[in-house]
């Protein structure tokens, strides 16, 4: 796939390859790959014209509203709405002048990828201290859960601003968690990176946010286009954003979720490192055993080339996964 | 909406625009102003799947397949799927060096101020025989249907690749019209784009293609990231360009609307100036006069700032929507 020579990134989230790894491993799949909630909000029946109709100016201000609302973010303008957030993290390398940028990691791997296949320069750092011109960082961090305060980000955007600079801040994972999020203090030299599908279990519907000050934002939308987010997409997503009730439900449920898992993680002999509501990572003293007797029972994580004792889980979904997923993790 | 200091471009399809010319017309509105497809394809019933899972490289590659099928290219290495035409519009030319760029029109403009927008040096001109490193060209032409044959087209590409440039050849409306299609002849030198929504009736869903040299699209594949194509839009897509008999069927069906149109058209004193089997374009005595009856009885169709005698009409859906086109059109 890669024309620039580099690898392609392994994903969560591909069955196909588990199957391909286990081909005896019992069906169902459990999927526990990814981070996304394992409790999608409940759809909307939609309408048969939001997959008819062009998407008009009206419906994507209305998701820009829900959005505002939803992230604390003061004025609609600095509010990009993107199918996915990978596409927002492809495109903005693609609008910034050559530069030397620091991805704060390990992290999610197509922070890098992306900047580099746009020509930058790239440097894998740390911590925030980093002499770049782009910063990177996600925060809550995936895989590991490490977190930033909003003190600290923010004197990092001010230093990136005053040299003509960047910092990114991915908050994929931010919604269930409780670390500060930065986009009620959006300022020029500061991106900030909100997943949709992820909070709210609908991975397929692609939608995503980039928030940032609105000359930037509207480069940003400028060069994703009109009509760039699907109608299913601004129906459904416009409701969710909405719905902070079911919000704050899934906090408390998934925590929950996270908790159990976390004890049973305990209980196979592993040291959880960190993780959030949707996904926990720990070390274990055979890890890539761990990973053969969990594929063996139709059970697919995450594993790390460059960490091999280390496993990200995402939550199971019901009683019946959980059951599956304890008869191995003892 | 637009830093680059131009003026956002109009385009068919935003009801709220002419509700707001027109805020005593009576409802419902019945928007002409697109060259979608009234008849849209009947959606298989979706799984909860497609909107909560990530979409997998084995369903990207099953609506590779399809597409590669349904518009005859032989390599699906060569096929580029995205969350509509209009985003590889807009990517495209952030992957090409600095260019002098000939856009034949008039046509859809989004084609050179996507050029524009990128930094590109961009001249309208009339016909392919521009000494320009790119070319683009709307085929058929799109709003007056003025089409050019697949050897002229080659010609153009052949002479594009040698001097290191490119023909870009957007069938946005080639599936149901008669025109030679350059997909079954990819060739270094040519991007062909095809548009879904518009021949499906489903332009809500945000699905197009970019057919080009393995090298090239996957360039423009990178470009947009994993997952640029929803859940939804990668299974009816599938299903969709795999139904020959419902495409042939369309082609049909729409070609004898366009005809009853062009009727109704020469009936109210216009000219049909060309058009496709989804909409027709007609200059009238006095067509702003015409646009503003049209308006006053709650039918949208699109103008054009620069030649204000001309209208072009999409097709009505059902009877009701003819017949009150018919009550004005006389």
């Amino acid at each position: 796939m890669s024309v620039s020579g580099a690898p392609p990134i392994a994903h969560g989230g591909d069955l196909d390859a588990a199957r391909t790894l286990f081909p005896d491993a019992p069906a169902p799949w459990i999927d526990l790959s990814t981070g996304i909630n394992p409790v999608p909000y409940p759809c909307p029946p939609l309408e048969a014209s939001a997959f008819r109709r062009l998407p008009s100016p009206a419906d994507l201000a209305a998701l820009k509203a829900a959005a505002a609302t939803a992230y604390g973010v003061a004025d609609p303008a600095g509010i990009v709405a993107a199918p996915g957030t990978q596409i927002l993290i492809e495109t903005l390398p693609r609008l910034v002048a050559r530069a030397r940028v620091a991805v704060v990691g390990p992290t999610y791997a197509e922070h890098a990828a992306a900047w580099a296949r746009a020509g930058h320069a790239v440097v894998p750092v740390t911590d925030l201290d980093a002499a770049a011109d782009v910063v990177v960082v996600v925060n809550p961090n995936n895989p590991d859960g490490r977190s930033w305060d909003a003190a600290t980000l923010l004197a990092c955007a001010a230093l990136q601003n005053a040299r003509g600079g960047l910092l990114v801040v991915d908050e994929a994972f931010a919604d269930l968690e409780a670390v500060e999020s930065l986009a009620p203090r959006l300022r020029p030299g500061l991106v900030v990176l909100r997943s949709f599908g992820k909070t709210y279990g609908l991975a397929g519907l692609r939608l995503g946010f980039a928030l940032a000050e609105p000359d930037l934002a509207a480069r940003l939308a400028e060069a994703l286009g009109p009509w760039a987010v699907s109608g299913p997409a601004l129906a459904i997503g416009g409701a969710a954003l909405a719905d902070t009730a079911w919000r704050e439900a899934a906090t408390v449920a998934r925590g929950a979720d996270a908790d159990r898992l976390d004890r049973m993680i305990a209980r196979a002999g592993g040291t959880v490192v960190g993780g959030t509501r949707l996904f926990r990572t720990a070390d274990f003293p055979d890890g890539p055993g761990l990973f053969g007797r969990l594929g063996a029972a139709g059970i697919y994580v995450r594993r790390f080339e460059a960490a091999p004792s280390r496993l990200r889980f995402g939550l199971p979904a019901d009683r019946t996964e959980w059951c599956r997923l304890s008869r191995v993790l003892k």
